[in-house]
């Protein structure tokens, strides 16, 4: 299961990131601004709230601190909220795994071999279904995993609880506190005995903790794999201030993940989260459509597909130019701004759509945010005395101007289709498996390969979880020829694109 | 007009080039692999072939290089089928000013600083309409031009006409000899008294011609700009050779031509050129797209739109992936090479379509290319005794089988959107403005800006091109305010994306 | 406000049911087949209870029957669960009044004339919010109304409570008994000196009450307004059977009811409801739709337009025809049902999906039906003792087969878009607006215009209500000019197409 | 072969026509108006213009009326241009066999019985291969046929020519006159000792004739099969008249026709004829297409789907709004006139686009007509002095104004898809096929069964070409079990849906 040789490497460390403000040493509030800037499959707490939801009305208000749990094999090591409910986790479980066949293909695969045997792997990430099914691979493959929610509203009880049965030394709970949340990351890493070698982290607060409370752990530690924004961010700045002290994997920006999330899950969830909060009709509908990016095009592509009338507000003259060849309007905000239905932000930027165009929209007028954070919208704007807000549904409200009129808010401005909507099982199947991926490669790389460094993943990787994930879909892939590979110059089995290919 | 600042060069020396076959002291037949190799804006012989018609058929046999003549203003310092055809060209010129508005507004920007004052630029290319409003931007940017043509056949006859009743030094008419090709191209470069100082060419003989036969002059030559797949890879290989003693520009892998060459064109030359060609009706059609990069999807959005049922081979498991995702089956050819009524390669790769396949096909398939070469269909394994061969139409091939099976070949597999449709002028546009303004830049950058070395376009400068375009399309871009430049980490001006960026 | 004249009539009598089981004086159960061969904006009882919930939760457990409750001004003549709502139900009914712009325009051009003075009209509909601006709508013009539900789980407490608080004779309650419903029905028609003149039915339940009871009042009633397919089969029958004794008019099969609720939207509601029921990502999925009628149509549509691979399954040879030029494959199904990812009924067929396909299904596919009926999918089937069904969600089953095989079946086959997505009120408004234009030419229409038959509305009526929702898009009809309506034929306020067109 | 039972009959006297200015003894002259009206399948003179040519630029001015031309079995019972050019129209007609699937499916089940036996057919339609193909069905059936050309200029003579090769009195040749026109016609009745018994018209030029010249020839003739608009609407006139002595079959309504013609047919036929045309770039262009009726749905779905941006005028509000659920701006011509790139005229209506709005256009703006006929545009308003016109290819012309601007013009205002695209032979097949049905209906109708009267085609034969043609997609129709039809009611042969489904 050697997947690279060293000359695929690529060092990422020349990326530049734009927003240079949050330093690592300045921690944002947990439930502030960190939530924001998260990735789609981070902080989906309302999506899966739904399915979680028969078993979390628990009435049992003591805290999980505060109780002895075992499972029903007398292990103790975890706390969750509740051991009873495995059963309902587990068959969440299997459920899952009907939808990530890439990560039951590679336990398979390491049947023979076991390319994790004797790693030591401390996970921060949402617990549901489908980290559990990640969790349950690397075990198969040879690991040890302890485990903690990076969220403190996302984890899934009963799964957390059917992981626990399962042996597994997990720490979280629906509903923790800031203070929870740091004492669960500690019983991860801080256990007599046991050392991490490989960090699998989602947001980079267990990198942060181990940084700064048990900075002697890196010794022992291989490598880090992290998947969000945030955390990707930090380590490039960990990096350029030359204090990164192992090689990390940034699963973020592969380009299997970023079209999923972005172009493709972005087209289905606009549509699902639009109905969900508002029912409205999308025939006929005149939408504006703010940033036309990967996110920006999946929107407008499903719009129009629907039967919407979108424009398309742009920075970007090369963006703006593709937005124009699709057949969308190119306009500025406030050409339109009073005959749109419906506004949607997808920009990554601040104070796209502020006060003085909510002022100008007509009633009725539907304004949500599919982009980076909250920023887009200004919402504070709003919170004015002469403009009344009512809660009409969850996630949805009424902001009424003194004239009557009405806009409708959706989210507060957050991130539709974290808030209202969900996250396929088979996007979260694909960075996973980037995930597994990411520790083997760093588990098992020849000494020398990777420096201190952020690494991209390779072409190569970024191609083998794409294969893996194409019998979904019946799908099945020519091979070249000898003589074909040589006209070309690639090697048989890949990569076959630059690296920039997206 | 200082476009560029040092920190934003991009060096593409490490770009890898699959075909390595091909060297530059091999030189390619005139005839045969050269045009084969071309990108879609050179050897469209047949699309221009068509408006120009009516003056073209003279029965005025005498070779130019057997005349004497003169403009009006008796000037003889060119050398072209008939001045007198002048008038038409200049109407076709004017026309196609309509349509390349980029150009236009540099002209305008121009009219006080000349960008170009004392450039001496020697071109070698299409010599059509197009091309004669950029040689007259050049001109009224400050340069002085001689032009010679890349393509035996792509003279348009009256705008060369045109161009030396204007003043220009012009050497090429349509149905050159080889013999003719290479001593128009020596009559451009080969004058007493004058020395180019910037190069411009499409395909790479006038360099290659400048360094055989002239090599003293690059001495004085402050750069290269090169617009083809083929002279690319020549330069590439000059480079990595030690022997490219001038800076040169790579215009073809600029993103704005990439997109529009590829993506946006193919989308409506695949029609255009199955439907001249023979009236097929789309609907209900079932098609196999053989590749699914850039042009692979253009071709499968605009049939699918069509109502065609479409099928996708891949073996890149990435656009494999994103070829599912769109809605597309993903096959090996002989799975479904027995019921598709078209086929359509895309590839870039040599016998993707092989007599097996062809032997299998059902009575009536249209077989064509939209791919890089004409190497895709292995059209020289259907020569065979028992295969009859019938041309119906003007590049369309009957190939009968001795059941009587017909197969529909299409410009006997060389490229259907070059030989059987027909390029627009904006896309024209958009290759015209970026060579351009990369004469400008190489023209006007300070000391050791540029190596000797191979350079892409920087971003900038291709969301420059891109932004000349948007007024075509009544398009309004939105601006930056400080405050979100500053958030975002960007300069209001741009560039705003990463070099990789598509 | 005269609409019509005589000679735009067109009688209906002679259009064909082919369901020729049901008679009229056979009621079907209210619970069974009732509600399963309604059209969409009738028992749309899931939609409504979302919005309406927090009202619903109450543990008043007193009937409604056993209350005695006044309004503000103390009128008491109505009967509903909780006068207290009221205010809340104002609100909503004020939400839907913003969507319902026809017949908001309705009350304005009626001001100065009242063209339902003097009308007694007597309802039975759903009781939401949609009816009740409807309800305010006609007493705006100058009707009296007495209402009760036509469906014993649809009626929105809060909102019968606004209309009891607002004067309205309203008798109807969510979770009626059967015996409830129809007392509630008779409260409306027997009042000491107050008859009916004017009949709006859904169902046909009041008209079937009417003539068993109180055959009498139908001296004094101008006519029936019928909107469900069920209502209107009763009246074809009835008059049929000669026992039609006043003039009806058929809503239902309106060119403009017929469009919004079966292409438009489906084309949304497919969509929505199977996200909101499985999550499920589209593209890329396998997806078999049973018949390609204007639902399957819409299905189709939007289907292929999120990425989906859509095969197609037919019995009429001309949309079949369809199907291949919209560039769906046209197929058995046992020719994919073991590949397909989703299965979609849409023919208003019985059995189209059987045990033996059921059997054959892949893991994970899920079942769905979006026609006219819960029979298209015989779910009955299933029920055997090998096979165990798992409530997993509200209104999704996992059928398990004895080898661990998954089908998710949607809806135990019900009408998935009535079930689990909603109707938006753009679409109830077209119905709604219909209606009382409906009542409005039968209360006025001069003697003899109408005879004992059913009628279907005149095009230049379908065409009025058109015109009344155009201002929502902001849409501007050109008007002919005198000179071109003489050449066409026609008169310049329409009707513009003949009667047939769809 | 017995097709129909009489109660499928379906009379369409009552078919309002809306142009009732056309009297049948006012004969329009042969080239005026005639040939604007006609339908896509009649006048596309320019289109097989192409596909001929090498043939035709015979030198040989003789007139056919004045050659003595035998076939190779001494046959001269004809009248065409060149008997030589035989060998080449017999392969066109093997070319057109391919895509009439349906015609050649006819001759193989017609093997043993005749159903045509003794049917002595007159025809008069467009001469091409696709008729030979006809020719030769009804032949196979057992029919005698003499035939005519319905366009002066349409016939393509190499196939006259092979049709006279095999046997076929024929009478037409490319560039007849007025005169020779109706001398053909004659020569195809007039004949002694053989009177037809059945008349297959395309336009009424036959029918008229007989009526004019040899009335009494109606009692032995069983009917009309009429296919064009003109036919068709003087066949209505004479039967409102009283005239019509035999039974008539108006072809040009069956819903397959009309939606192939239509819908299909333009959707792809826009793109080709403005391509050709125009070589314009449709991605990003602003279009108006004024009118939505099949032909405007077809336009604008095109249009859409390459990227354009798409407005669309209306005056009947159901189409209005269907246009605005498709997702297309609703305006007046006049609000989107000075921005739009291009305009097509849909509307069957006379001065659409009138100077005013001419005058308004942008410069190279392109104007078009894919309506009914020529009347649409009001061309006769630019041929004004202070205009130029210029014309730059076949079929096109600049307009150009006193300051410069210059308008681009197609085909002077008549029918963009007959002036400058190509109609599939599949589209032709269609109505072949329905119209060798209907012969055979008409031929074989037992005594009665029909009337002096004008008839749709019912809609089982509607569905029995359907279904002919199926095959060419390899398209696999479900059947009705014993148990379905019955639930349905229907027969499980058809017909499937009302008359009036569309």
């Amino acid at each position: 299961m050697e997947l690279l040789k060293s000359s695929e490497l690529v060092s990422t460390a020349s990326i530049q990131f734009a927003d240079q403000k949050q330093e690592f040493n300045k921690r944002p509030t947990k439930i502030g601004r960190r939530s924001l800037s998260r990735s789609i499959s981070q902080s989906s707490t309302d999506s899966y709230g739904s399915a979680a939801s028969y078993t979390d009305s628990s009435d049992d208000e003591t805290s999980p601190r505060d109780k002895q749990q075992k499972n029903s094999k007398g292990n103790g090591d975890f706390c969750i909220k509740n051991i009873k409910q495995a059963d309902f986790g587990r068959r969440e479980i299997e459920i899952a795994e009907q939808e990530m066949p890439a990560l039951m293909a590679l336990r398979k695969r390491a049947q023979g071999e076991k390319p994790l045997a004797g790693a030591k792997v401390v996970g921060c990430t949402h617990i549901t279904a489908q980290t559990a099914v990640l969790m349950e691979t690397l075990t198969a493959l040879g690991a040890q995993c302890r485990w903690a929610a990076c969220n403190i509203y996302s984890t899934q009880n009963e799964v957390a609880a059917a992981l626990a049965e399962g042996g597994f030394s997990v720490f979280a709970w629906k509903g923790e506190s800031e203070d929870d949340f740091w004492w669960c990351i500690d019983r991860c890493v801080n256990l007599e005995g046991w050392q991490p070698n490989m960090i699998l982290d989602d947001g980079g607060d267990l990198t942060h903790w181990i940084y700064k409370k048990y900075p002697n752990m890196f010794k022992k530690i291989k490598g880090i794999v992290e998947e969000s924004v945030t955390g990707v961010h930090r380590l490039y700045q960990l990096s350029k201030a030359g204090k990164l002290c192992v090689p990390a994997m940034n699963v973020n920006d592969s380009v299997t993940k970023q079209k999923f999330d972005n172009l493709y899950c972005c087209r289905e969830s606009i549509l699902d989260g639009l109905k969900r909060t508002t029912d409205v009709m999308f025939g006929g509908k005149q939408v504006v459509v703010c940033g036309y990016g990967e996110v920006g095009k999946g929107c407008c592509a499903a719009l129009k597909a629907m039967g919407s009338i979108v424009y398309v507000t742009e920075i970007d003259p090369i963006c703006a130019l593709q937005a124009c060849m699709d057949g969308f309007r190119l306009v500025k905000l406030n050409e339109v701004i009073r005959q749109v239905d419906i506004v949607i932000t997808c920009t990554g930027n601040k104070n796209v759509v502020v006060r003085e165009y909510l002022d100008r929209m007509k009633n009725g007028c539907i304004v949500c945010n599919m982009g980076h954070s909250n920023t887009e919208i200004d919402v504070a704007s709003l919170r004015t005395p002469e403009l009344t807000w009512e809660r009409v549904r969850s996630q949805v409200d009424h902001v009424i101007w003194p004239d009557g009129k009405r806009i409708v808010l959706l989210a507060e401005g957050r991130l539709l289709n974290l808030s209202c909507s969900t996250v396929p099982t088979f996007v979260l199947s694909i960075t996973a498996t980037t995930q597994a991926l990411a520790l083997i490669e760093l588990y098992n790389a020849p000494e020398g390969r990777y420096k201190q460094d952020v690494y991209l993943l390779p072409k190569k990787m970024d191609e083998y979880v794409a294969s893996l994930h194409l019998p979904t879909f019946d799908a099945h892939l020519t091979e070249l020829s000898d003589e074909q590979a040589k006209y070309l110059g690639l090697n048989k089995n890949g990569p076959f694109k630059p690296n920039y290919y997206r």
